[in-house]
């Protein structure tokens, strides 16, 4: 089952609901504008590349829907038709571009789609090709374009992972002890994922790995994503809490910490899932290695260091109660919930990125990457 | 409200049912000793010192209500009265002693009072003393010998959390940001606690802390006991997740680590609850004091190393789901949940006892206190 599944033939999106696992795997189908809405306001689609690629099919699919219904084309000028048809495109992109302001990629695949449709409207109506443009077969032409540009969004990242897996795992040995932390899995991407991408390439190649997983509070990724991510590719995991990491490292069970990244400053500086850091100084203690697996658009040269990254603080809620349910402490306690870290440069082994292995010093070799 | 509350003219004892915080602050009365094994085996008491002081004031009760049942008391020979007496008494420190077994401070304390009975009774029926006791007259004086005893050690422990407190206060300042991990304060003891026994002692004197209590996974000791307990006696306490210790003290928000310790080798190396270690890297790589506050018995001069204590492994279960109710992870995943951890000596600045403060080398600076 895979994270995000569209049929072409039948303009059908479904993504499995990740607010259901690991106790539910269950597919929906996003087939109005609503619904692709909630799925990603909800976090029922999740992490920032499933996002983006969601998005993207999103746009296809109500691209291609608005061709079947008829009240939406009414003009018989064709140049007025598509411009009808494109504002509309861009008013859905502007709608779903609301239900998580602050995820970089949703925004990213949303634009990428409008001007898709607009560069797709331009050459269908250039005097070149505008005698072989009848009525609305022109709308299918953008429509059919959307299609192949949201596949082709997919099939970059599961490029990109592939490449981020293939470099990752020349760092690893059969056999290898791995600790990882939040989810940066195939559910939060696509293929293979980022941090766990090594594992499951490994993995498929044969090659045996022992993970641990921290559990993530307060969300809970490790535990609700990561291990069931694992577990299902038949990787040997073993769930620990958090503030066990510091003893798996101590008996010796931990070769190299392999962790994913939200956004790399110019410096080498890491930010990640809060407790990436104490993750990354436990290592360092140890002398285990620390890897920082992304894309290298994660990497903002125009941020010099981790100081100039501000820190999300989240809901006290999540710490005070599990899932808005149950009372785990007193209900007027103060709680302080950053829900990312930064984790100096000194402490990153390695950052790897589709582009390769870079290791510092950072702020010269990141640049040369750029 | 007192943890443990023994009232002698009634024969009532009464425990707040820790079970229940922090959403529900419950007396409940022990007048029975299946109600006192439940309520050592169910953890409604938990916290070493408070298991042995609660079951010094369980073998009080009983002792007392032997006398009020003439059932058990059917013999006429005084000599054959008090040795059935004494046995009765063997028998349900036996009983208490199964609740839980690994207890160190309750099988101690149960002995102590069974100890004391028995030269209560030796030195009632010794040839000076018998004319001037009749029939169960012996008995009430055992009885009260024993209530006295168990009064006698609950008031050591205060004096010893006192003296803990007290030399743990004189590293502290006033504004001081600390950190805390797990339970070490009075519900765990008796008044002041260890660990949070400087910051109760310093806060009655005007002084203000700012108190981080980590949350504690997997049984959340710290959310449901710490912050509770710091939040009712007005300390200014901020819960956090475990993983997020790294943030506040990067943020130069924590002055000195506090923990407790459940075992000291002779080597300085402290046990304690799991994520403890964790802490004290943390601690030591930004600069931060660590101390480990605990009685001077939690010392085992007889154990030469942490590498000689035995890590308790506790049910899977208490990672996986929440309170066993809510799963929170796959239910056939694989979890490694080692109960405590210990902290190597290295990483410990000061061990503070009863008798002081103690400084490394700790090899030579603990033989020399005993």
């Amino acid at each position: 089952m895979e994270n995000i599944r569209y049929n072409k033939d039948t303009n059908e999106l479904y993504i499995i609901n990740q607010t259901l696992l690991p106790n539910e795997e269950k597919e929906i189908l996003l087939d109005t504008k609503e619904a692709m809405f909630d799925a990603i306001k909800l976090l029922k689609v999740r992490g920032a590349p499933a996002i983006g690629i969601c998005a993207g099919y999103c746009m296809a699919v109500l691209a291609k829907q608005k061709i079947a219904n008829p009240d939406v084309c009414a003009s018989s000028e064709i140049t007025m038709l598509v411009d009808f048809y494109l504002r509309q495109l861009r008013a859905d992109a502007d709608y779903l571009n609301a239900s998580r302001p602050t995820a970089v990629n949703l925004s990213w695949a949303l634009r990428r789609m409008t001007n898709k449709a607009e560069a797709l409207a331009e050459k269908a109506l250039s005097p070149n090709n505008l005698p072989a443009v009848k009525d609305q077969s022109v709308l299918a032409l953008i429509a059919d374009g959307l299609a192949e540009e949201a596949v082709r969004i997919h099939n970059e990242d599961i490029e990109m992972c592939s490449r981020i897996s293939e470099y990752g795992l020349s760092l690893l040995q059969d056999g290898f002890g791995l600790l990882t932390h939040c989810n940066a899995g195939p559910l939060a991407t696509s293929h293979y994922g980022t941090a766990l991408g090594p594992i499951l390439l490994g993995t498929e190649r044969g090659m045996t790995f022992h993970v641990f997983a921290d559990e993530t509070r307060p969300l809970l990724q490790g535990a609700r994503l990561t291990s069931y991510e694992l577990n299902k590719a038949g990787v040997d995991v073993t769930l620990i809490c958090d503030n066990m990491a510091n003893t798996v490292m101590k008996k010796g069970l931990v070769n190299a910490v392999l962790v994913g990244s939200d956004r790399i400053a110019a410096n080498g500086d890491v930010a990640n899932k809060i407790g990436t850091c104490g993750v990354a100084i436990l290592a360092k203690h140890y002398g285990i290695p620390f890897y920082a697996l992304a894309p290298s658009s994660t990497i903002d040269m125009n941020c010099p260091s981790g100081d100039d990254i501000i820190i999300e603080e989240r809901n006290p809620d999540e710490i005070r109660t599990m899932f808005y349910e149950k009372p785990m402490a007193p209900a007027d306690v103060k709680c302080f919930n950053p829900a990312f870290d930064v984790t100096d440069h000194e402490l990153v082994t390695a950052i790897i990125t589709e582009k390769g292995v870079i290791y510092p010093p950072y702020k010269e070799n990141l640049a040369q990457l750029f």
